[in-house]
């Protein structure tokens, strides 16, 4: 198991990005995932930027929308660590019970056709390759 | 590759499903993967109820918002036929070029972090379990 | 694209593998896959000896079983080589649509169900786990 | 973790498919699946009428070949819970230790094969296309 | 089909990233991936800045075993374009048939292991987890 | 849970395993890995040929840099087992973790990509082709 970097000992590169993250979430609680990657400090940065432009910053996807299709992603990997802590996420952003069905609903299907189209070998569409 | 059956050689109830597909859609066109799957109608039935119940009928998730989910999964799972045809059905309700490209990048971002979750050997936070 | 090894230009460790390839097959045709990984020797050997270990030797499973199996996991990872060459020899062993359809209704159930059961992080029961 | 849903505590609609479930398998005992995805009726109705239909009706694969192809999918996709799950209910249907090692074998062949298919960049022989 | 930005026709922002790209690369050859996310230029920006950062600079692991890695993963996921560009980089920095057959070999070995040790639900050994 | 094969209880086919084993890595350890595939002697057999041929035997690429590749493919796949044990022979083998933190990126990286390549839907570059 990979060692966790708490604050207390962590390099000052490593403690901007805990900062960061604090400050843009406005919750002192920093979740293993960061502290973990931290081991890597290279990997930290570029995957905490990564995360706060396509996850956080402004876009046409709200930000609750942004969770749910993190979590179909997770879901279709069998991520545990990123469903739990995206729906962990998600539910503080407004998701009930009925979004959660209704996205996993989704998901499932998704991977249900997904294999029977390439069971099938179905060949695209003329109309869909435009 | 799979034959595809068309309307006119079609059993009966397959055309059936076929008469859905149009009536729920308001589109006379059946795509590739109904005629593909009309091979086995048990199938074909159950698919269709299926995506009808979870993509078309009234839910929390709009239905533009339930195509970009299902596209993320199809990216994810690599489905050549799906993310065309998903593609096609998100930009007919709505998908601009810097929605997809949102789309494209949640799912790319979740896809990484989602490995390097798996490879750091991450535990879940006790406050993710509850 | 990788260069097929035909067998007028092949060594004579590759040729030995055609032929074994021949006559437990009873059939003259090498197909690309054998072609092209010939280009690297000992895959060549190790990947023909599992194969024909696990795919056409004496067991439990009877061949066009395996064949299926075959076919539901190369549908589950998109391989459209495999789905094409293994579709094809189940075929040939005996499968008809209607097999081909409760395969593919089996393989998509399973992947539905399998992104149901990590999205919605179900603890394996005690039961179960003896 | 999300929330099991006890018989008890259940809506009719729910009770109506646990009972189903409990006939269906002569059997009483509601595994954790069910349970859990319990909290979204219409998942539960759909998802439990489709295994209904694909693995327990009629058919001309046998119910135990239909478990082993569903081991082999959720194996191959890292599903814990399905994989325990259909372990026991392929047990429960006649499977020995032979035949789960060959079927082991059979979905970690294909897993392997699948991967030098695609790294390789075979193109499907003109034979499998028709 | 996705829209090819090229470099005449790009934007500022996008012939920034052009631009270094080339630089970077002491070639003017832009690929189309490059050409096909331009379409979302904060995704271009991003991921090319990840690309370069992580295959290109300086550490521990020399250059031609990262076009390795990353082959290896692309084989695991069948991404087509992926395999076919970095197997093209990966020749160019060196890599001849022999190492491209043990790294096929490698992966392929770790796909087939890793459905054996999910499949038989394998408990990690205690002396793997410190 | 599988039962694990303890040497004192295994047939002379698995001890003659279970003995290559330990010599060939000079140490008496048998990880549960192979404890558990014992259950299907051919599999533990076949399974250990073709580790030991392609992990071990002499060749292009490093033991070493053969770990990073079987660990990226294992993060892919979200295989526990695989990433526990091959992470600590990686490190008995010299992985530091700047190298372990570089592979993870790669990793991340490439499954990042490959997803954009998927979701793109581009088209490969005629000059990849040959």
């Amino acid at each position: 198991m990979t060692k966790l970097i708490e604050y207390e000992e962590a390099s000052d590169e490593v403690r901007a990005v805990y900062d960061d993250i604090r400050v843009t979430r406005q919750n002192d609680y920093i979740n293993n995932f960061w502290k973990a990657i931290a081991n890597h400090p290279p990997t930290l940065q570029r995957t905490w930027q990564a995360l706060k432009e396509v996850m956080v910053s402004p876009g046409e996807i709200d930000p609750l929308m942004r969770e749910l299709i993190y979590i179909a992603v997770s879901a279709t990997n069998g991520c545990e660590y990123c469903i739990a802590s995206h729906t962990a996420a998600a539910r503080a952003k407004g998701m009930n019970d009925t979004m959660f069905g209704e996205l996993m609903a989704i998901a499932a299907t998704a991977n249900m056709t997904n294999r029977l189209a390439n069971g099938y070998q179905i060949p695209v569409d003329e109309k869909f390759k435009t």
